[in-house]
């Protein structure tokens, strides 16, 4: 962005002329966080799998303790022997509003051979070498007065997500010491198969809708802007999913005797896809992008995010980007059309010479707000008629093969809550309170993503919920979630304890 | 086609009015044909899997003798243990022609507990039932007065190609019974590879120049038409094969982060597909059907051709076929554009929402004479860069990710005389002289095809010894070569005596 723009944001902000409630001090908020680590370091050491309940229970128990010794009113929610934990600080005195911070439990499985320690269950303290590889060190060091905030904590969800928990619980401790109050009521829920996609948070919110009432929800999870930037995420999108199939001939064919008369349905797929898309990336399906505009205020905000675009391509390995937007950030703004998966007879040694019998598309269809997944599947079903295809359920019989020449199939896969695209507006007043927290924090505005464009199971919170949201990433955005070696930098944790303690003073207007 | 232009062909052929010299009598071929039954039978018993040199021996031993027998001078061409067998019949008095006849020993390896009889290499005769099916039963009955024409022989190469060469030895025995000689010198070279494809034949050709120079070559294999009248092939496609890969981004990419960013190769490939063909299956690519033409006497010969392309299309499971000629065998007239398997990522259960990294076509290009492969795959070269690609050997490196939004390999196959189109002019004295032994055998026109669909490795033989050639195909085309269950109608067998014994008694002016 021109350096113009962000003066004139910056201003805007200052402009708004938010009161800047009584923080924490920076020697309390370091005070708290060294204090935390030891918790952190103990609750890594419990495993967390999703998938294995008695494990999960443990977490729960863990974290519930840990919440009841702060003074919160805790309970388990029920969940098929995955409890949730629901904790609720008595109310606060003077305030208004209640703000529900959303984070999970539980942990992507493991392969422990995978990992360059003992075990990920077992925690550990490493420093990077010149050579770019990570050494460990003992991890008593990070117990000392001034840890390295270079180093890193290696081990399952040290980011992903129990960091950020420990780290809300650091921020709250901050203000404690200091005698302060948090400037709204504060409920915290944490999630126990969120790495499963969440697929029973829906049904625990609604069981508990009075317990969990709230007027905004907080997520924190997930990696900050790769600037490592403060960062506030205001929506994401969601994902659909459709298998594409073309019948051609009702066997494959031997190509010598049949190629120039049976019609190849890797053609005609070729066809029909190249039907929908044109060359610069933009999706020509009618309507496809019905809906969708930003104002200029709006733009401004995508343009101010600072990616570095030239390094991205380069890391991606290509040499230019798709046309759907502007910028990056633009273009996850628009519901995309993406071959997951593509196949017709095969390929490399098994390929034989043969006209194939059918031509496979795997399609997945990342949503936003403006674009329900049922009404984009509706209009590539028309827009396949429109081709000429007729479209049919599973194989066609003999009659459907002899009356229609192009026949194809367009199976859509389940939609739930959970991959649903959801956004809070930019100008919410949930908005405001963290732009303030993070400027008084930090002297400067967080980065702000208006979508991001992966899903994640956020959806299903909200809809339940039905409150304005946003994510507040605090981890590094090269942490390794779900894969071995996840770590998480010790200087993104005392950041995130001190936007949290500084979020947490600020007045909601 | 329309019964005036039938009757113009018919008439066209007597008018031609060639002499027909003295064929054999029906009685004397029917004799032969039957004397010859035995050896075929006996000769079935021997093993002829291509790839085992030793039985490819004894098979060749056994033909040698059966043609000494027969007053030929014979020779076994040496070819790594695979000996090929030349025979030379003494020249013939005022003869002033010589036709080489071409068959092969060799036959496709067997799966023997998939055959409904004790062994592949031991012969049974069966009689199909009222439901379909085949039964056996006694084998002598072959040998009985009056062996019905509807009964099979069920063997290893029953059909193909061992019942031709004793066709063959039976008719010059028609002959011999009633004192007539053949009209022109005649050389028999029996390959012992040709279910490898021939890998060998162009080699041992060229080796044996000499002894192997003859005016046209007969090759006697393959089915005949499905109508199962009596068949001339005047030629075959070729065939080429390429390797097609589109580049993406330089990894799977997460779908959700980077689509509607990172172009998806699988639309990309998509696109080009689309470009190079129309969807009524004409090659799109400039100058792929250069210098295809057909006159209209041709022309009326392809519609000569008794196809039943309703059943046909039914057969095939497709409402309609592509428009490249205007019947089946016209379409067979020119390059085909095959894409034999595609790929990108990976469909059904396998499918991840990823942006895939890569796409691949495998295309196979059916080849005429008009147009090499060399020339169709730098039409293709030629196209693809027209569309904006840049084609580069082998995975890119970073600098050409940087540079070129589009990259593309196409690696070709390798392309050998066996794999290469092949024609004789339906106008060419060999034709003359076949189209009169068909005719005076049976009393009209034989299906003419002008070039068939597939390739068979008859382009070897043809490019070493340059001459013209026919395809006599005389088994039926339900005959399960290459296959389990493979089997000979008697019928085909008696008919194809008859055939080659009026053929071999016509004069060749």
């Amino acid at each position: 962005m021109k350096f113009s723009t962000l003066t004139l944001l910056s201003a805007a902000l200052c402009a708004a002329g938010l009161a800047q409630a009584a923080a924490p001090s920076d020697a309390s908020v370091q005070k708290a966080s060294s204090a935390s680590l030891r918790e952190w370091i103990e609750v890594l050491a419990l495993p967390n799998d999703s998938n294995v309940a008695a494990d999960i229970e443990k977490n729960a128990q863990w974290f519930k303790a840990a919440l009841d010794k702060r003074g919160f009113q805790t309970q388990l929610l029920p969940n098929q022997g995955k409890p949730m934990v629901l904790a609720t600080l008595p109310p606060v005195p003077g305030a208004t509003k209640t703000v529900l911070f959303y984070a999970h439990m539980d942990g992507q499985a493991v392969t422990p051979a995978e990992w360059q320690q003992e075990s990920p269950w077992k925690p550990v303290l490493k420093e990077r070498q010149a050579d770019g590889s990570w050494k460990e060190i003992a991890l008593d060091q990070l117990y000392g007065a001034e840890p390295n905030p270079e180093w890193r904590v290696f081990g399952r969800s040290s980011s992903d997500d129990k960091a950020p928990i420990i780290m809300l619980m650091a921020a709250l401790d901050a203000l404690k010491q200091q005698g302060l109050a948090p400037s709204t009521n504060i409920k915290i829920l944490l999630d126990s198969e969120e790495e499963k996609g969440s697929p029973s948070l829906g049904g625990v919110i609604n069981a508990n809708l009075d317990a969990l009432k709230a007027d905004a929800l907080l997520v924190l999870d997930g990696p900050m802007h790769a600037s490592n930037r403060p960062t506030l995420v205001f929506g994401n999108r969601g994902v659909a999913q459709a298998t594409l199939t073309i019948y051609g001939p009702s066997q494959d064919l031997h190509s010598g005797h049949y190629g120039n008369y049976a019609a190849n349905p890797a053609f005609t797929m070729a066809q029909l896809l190249a039907s929908m898309k044109a060359p610069d990336g933009r999706v020509l399906v009618k309507g496809y992008y019905d809906g969708i505009r930003f104002d200029a205020p709006t733009q401004a905000v995508m343009q101010a995010v600072p990616d570095d675009e030239v390094a991205l391509r380069k890391r991606l390995g290509i040499a230019q980007a798709e046309k759907v937007g502007n910028n990056y950030q633009e273009s996850m703004q628009y519901p995309s059309l993406n071959v997951r998966g593509l196949q017709s007879a095969d390929v490399g040694a098994k390929a034989r010479t043969v006209v194939p019998a059918q031509a496979i598309a795997e399609l997945d269809l990342r949503t936003v707000p403006e674009t329900p997944p049922e009404r984009l599947l509706q209009l590539l079903k028309t827009h396949i008629e429109g081709q000429g295809f007729t479209l049919i359920e599973g194989e066609p019989s003999a009659e459907q093969r002899a009356q229609h020449p192009k026949l194809a199939s367009l199976k859509m896969g389940g939609v739930s809550a959970s991959s649903s695209a959801v956004r809070t507006d930019l100008n919410a007043p949930i908005g405001d309170w963290l732009r303030q927290g993070m400027q008084q924090a930090w002297g400067q505005a967080p980065v702000q993503i208006r979508m991001m464009g992966g899903t994640v199971p956020t959806g299903a919170a909200v809809q339940a919920l039905k409150v304005p949201f946003v994510i507040v990433p605090m981890v590094n955005a090269d942490n390794n979630q779900h894969s071995k070696n996840e770590n998480m930098r010790l200087g993104n944790y005392f950041d995130g304890v001190k936007s949290l303690a500084s979020i947490l003073s600020q007045p909601w207007k």
